[in-house]
Formats: C-alpha cells, structure tokens, sequence
C-alpha cells in the first residue's frame, strides 16, 4: 500500500488518537489535529483520514483539499454533511459509523415507545412538584401494539429484536426484500393498522420529506411517532398539527428542525412532544472506543488489500 | 353447589358489575356494592365475594363478617391486607390478580432501567427549560450489563422475556430450583456482579426487610435498584443514603415507605431516586377487563368442582 521507507500518513482527531496509540501498525505515520486550522493543515498530505469534527463546513473543506486521501473515516452514522460527491469523483472510499452508535438508539426508541405508554414525563413532573399521583398519566401496554419499522438497518433490526420481547407485532420496511419486511411501496397503504411508527431510515437526499402531511393524516388515531433518523424525513408542521388537534397520542423527536432547536420554539411546547435532543446516540460512552476498534480492523485489512468495512454508497448516501 | 332452586350470592364492587352482566351464569345471584356501608351490609349473605376496595381496613371487615363465604377473589396480586388467618380458619379458597398486572408492570420495570441508563429524567426537565442539552444525562446501555431478578413470579419471568432482547445477561431467584434461577439462599454472595438489581418479591411477611443494608453495601458502585413489590421489601433509609453518597447509581421506586409519600418527604429529592407512585400496574386499562374474563371462567369452574386460579397459599401469602 505505500512504498518501500514510506509510511502511510493516517490524520486523526486527536480526542481518538489516545484509543489507537501503541496499537497502530509500524506502517502508519499517525497525525493527530487538535483544532481546524491544524486539520485544514494537515489534510493536504493525508492518504487516510478520520476527519471528525463538529464543524461540518470545516470538516467538508478539509476533505476538499484532502487530494491525496484514499480512504476516509468516521464515526457518523449519516454522511449528509460529507462532500460525497468530490469523494466519488476522487475515488475515495468512504467507511462510517453504522452500527457503532446502533444499540443505544435501538434502547432510546424502546425507551421512547414505553415512556409515551406510561405517560411516564408527566411522572417526572409530578415528583419534582411533590405530589402523588393516584392514576398513571398513560395507559397503554406496549404487549398486543403494532409498530411498523421505517428502514430496517442496524437500527431497525434492533429495535425489532427488542420489541419481540414485549409481544409487538413488528413490520419492518426496506427497499431489498426480506422475510418480515415489506416493501418501501406498502406502507403507505397499511399506516391506519399500526400504534407506532418508528422511523429509522438513512439519511440521504432521498428521504427528506419521506413522511408526509399524507402519512401523518393516514395514522391511526392516537398512534405515535419515533423518530431517530433525520427532522427533515417528516413534515415537522403537520407533525405538529397532528399533535395539537389530539390525532396523534405522541411524538418521540430524537431529531428535528432546526437543530439545536432553540428557545421558544413552539415545538418545546407541543403536548405530547418529546424533543430528545439528538442524544439517543450520546447515551453511551462505547462510541469512540468502538469506533477505534473498527479503525484497528479496517487498517489491517487496507493494508492487506481487502475490503474496508462498512463503505458508504456515495451514490445511494448510505 | 347448590340447592335446587337457590341462586349462589356472589357479591361484587358495582364498578365490576357491568363488565359481568349478562355474562354471568343463571345460577349465581350477582349484588353489586357501591359503597363501604352496603358491602357490610351485603357481606354476610355471599357465597362468593369479590370485595375489593380501596379502603383496606373496611374490606377486611367485611371479610371476617362473610360467614358464608366460600371463595374470594381480587384483582389485586399482593394480599398482605387481606385477614389470611380467617380465611384459613374458615376453609374459604382466595383466587388473587397475579399476572393481570405483570405485563404492565414488566414493561414498567423496563422504563425503569431504560429511563435511568440513559437519564431520562433529566431530558424531560430540559425540555421543560426549553435547553437543549449537547450531552447525555446518562451514557450507560442495558446492552451487555447483568441483572439480578428477585421473584420468579410473572412479572419476573416477564421481565426476564424482555431483556433477552436487550443482550443483558439475567439472573432470577426463587424459592423452588428451576433452569437459570439460583436458590434463595445464593443471591447475596452474588450481589457485587449486577447492574441492576431488580425486586419483583410477593408481599409477605417474609419479605419485609428482605433487602437490608449490608444488600445495598454489597452492590456494584453505580448499580441501580429497581423496586416493583413493596416499600417495606427493601431498607428504605439505607437506600436513600446509598445514593446520597453515590454508591447507588439510581433507584426506580414505584413503591416506598410511606404511600403515599406525603409532600416534603426527603425521598422525593433524593438524587437519582425516582418515585413513580405505585403507578406501574395502573399504567394499562386492561385490568379489569382481564380480571372479569379471569372471574367468569372461574365460575363455570367453580359450577363443575373443579379448582378455581390462581390459588394464594393462605400460609405463604402468595
């Protein structure tokens, strides 16, 4: 992979370098950038990138220059912010974070679906006022619900494994056919038979706007919504709508429009409406040592030749 | 089981009856009670009782007064305020709730330590601030941790159900050997390996003060205690200074010492305690629906000699 006294120059944020230092091959010449300005100064001479930052302008400027990477990497499950079309067009190969941030998600939407049941929000409410609560705000039982799956990735799969313990009847959408799925045509048609909709597509162009004013109108009367893919995947107006009017029963918004969202934004206030702030992946502290882990795997097999893994589609997003 | 001619009186709530009328059999004499007073005054004639009430002391009067009364029955699972020495005495059979709440219950228990993983609590409060907060209040996931259930009744064997899907590595307790239980006698050497410590015990007089101080010392620092059976199973003060001091990580409470917890009391604000207000079983509106049904097949039962369910031990409580 690189030539003879050559060593192969690996950029890194340096909040991951402690995780792979002492365990990167002899053959990398590890970079670690501690601020922008070093990443933009390092990404010109990087053959392997791990680019992370919270920046998304810098980070896709970065790549931009970047014209001898050969492979980049990142902890992210959604690559919407990459620069996928100057990827595609260097040939650069892309690896993300699916499945490192996944089980945690899975358990947030779990909690997300138990939580509205149980009313439970209004229980924290009720404890911080001191008062004893003789009825329980919700009364629903997640045994004998339905709950229809919108992308049956990592995410999805295991959300559903979850769910089976708890005696729900679980549809699963995806665009490959699969035993238990259905197809991305034919939902639409069943929305009205499930309580939970738990959306977990991709975030790619193709699913901003997935779920509709339609969708919302077609659910079941006071079914709800989970959503821990993207804001812009459903109509965040209608949602809300929905909401007000008492057509749905609730909405688990891990994401939304905008984020951050911001102070007296009438989402914060919906009834209902349980803004979780894009932390369902945070709630964990396994992410970065997962990620290193994978990083370690993936460099062995660059170096003997084999397939990185998992490699975004550049085309598909995903 | 009766003579020719004669009706058996089967006395019940009011708020029963409707979900019995027309339902019941032509040889029972169905008298609904709507208040304390007309079940004292009811009580003496039944055969066969469903005498719950919400005021306890008045219903166990009731009982010692129904000299005729042959079986009793209740939707709730725990009996401890039942007068069990007189129905022994008397050779009256009692058929309890078990199982008609577990399901909400277990899926309780799971909020629980869903809610307390990833600090739900505080997400809710957030919200209320309309701040959006850019780390998680809690980071921990059910994934790959160890649980500890005491009670291989149905809620605990519901319980266990559900973690499988979660990956958690489960243990249960119970009296008589069974395949992954261990014996009441093993747990407490055993207590530094869990994460979560999860009390599903029946209320009897043998499980008062069950888990004591030297229990909660002997927990993994940062474990959590989940407690659905009684306040009076676990030492109450030795807990709440566990998490003052931070050796607990939380304590999902839906019962406690006193209930209801008046206003004021420090176990309110104690951190990391959550107090649901033994809401977990009212967190359905399945109850008396499936406690009818239960109630009507065991009349056409009783009707054939044949044995009604579930049976409380009158001399175990449970």
């Amino acid at each position: 992979m690189s030539e003879a006294g050559h060593k192969t120059v690996v950029v890194v944020n340096a909040m991951v370098a402690p995780l792979l230092t002492g365990r990167v091959p002899d053959w990398v010449d590890l970079r670690g950038f501690t601020s922008t300005q070093e990443l933009l100064d390092m990404a010109p001479a990087a053959e392997i990138g791990w680019f992370d930052l919270y920046k998304f302008d810098a980070m896709a400027d970065a790549i931009v220059q970047a014209t001898r990477l050969r492979w980049l990497n990142s902890v992210y499950a959604g690559v919407d912010a990459f620069p996928l079309q100057v990827l595609a067009d260097r040939g650069v190969i892309l690896t993300n974070g699916t499945g490192i941030n996944a089980i945690t998600i899975a358990e947030y939407v779990v909690m997300g679906m138990l939580t509205m049941a149980k009313g439970y929000a209004e229980v924290v409410r009720a404890q911080d006022r001191e008062q004893w609560l003789l009825e329980s705000p919700g009364k629903q039982e997640l045994h004998g619900s339905r709950a229809l799956i919108l992308g049956a990735g990592e995410i999805g799969g295991r959300v559903a494994k979850m769910l089976a313990g708890f005696d729900i009847d679980v549809t699963m959408v995806r665009r490959s056919p699969a035993p238990g799925c259905i197809g991305p045509d034919a939902w639409r048609a069943r929305l009205g038979e499930f309580d939970w909709v738990i959306i977990a597509v991709p975030a790619t162009p193709e699913t901003v706007g997935l779920f509709t004013a339609t969708d919302i109108a077609a659910m079941k009367q006071g079914a709800a919504v989970i959503n821990v893919a993207r804001g812009s995947v459903i109509d965040q107006d209608a949602l809300i709508a929905a909401l007000n009017r008492g057509h749905l029963g609730g909405a688990f918004l891990d994401v939304c429009t905008p984020e951050p969202l911001p102070p007296g934004h009438p989402l914060w206030r919906v009834p209902n409406a349980h803004v979780t702030m894009h932390l369902s992946g945070r709630a964990q502290n396994k992410m970065f040592a997962r990620a290193a882990d994978r990083f370690l795997a993936n460099l062995d097999r660059w170096r003997r030749g084999e397939a990185v893994a998992p490699q975004v589609d550049l085309t598909l997003g995903y």
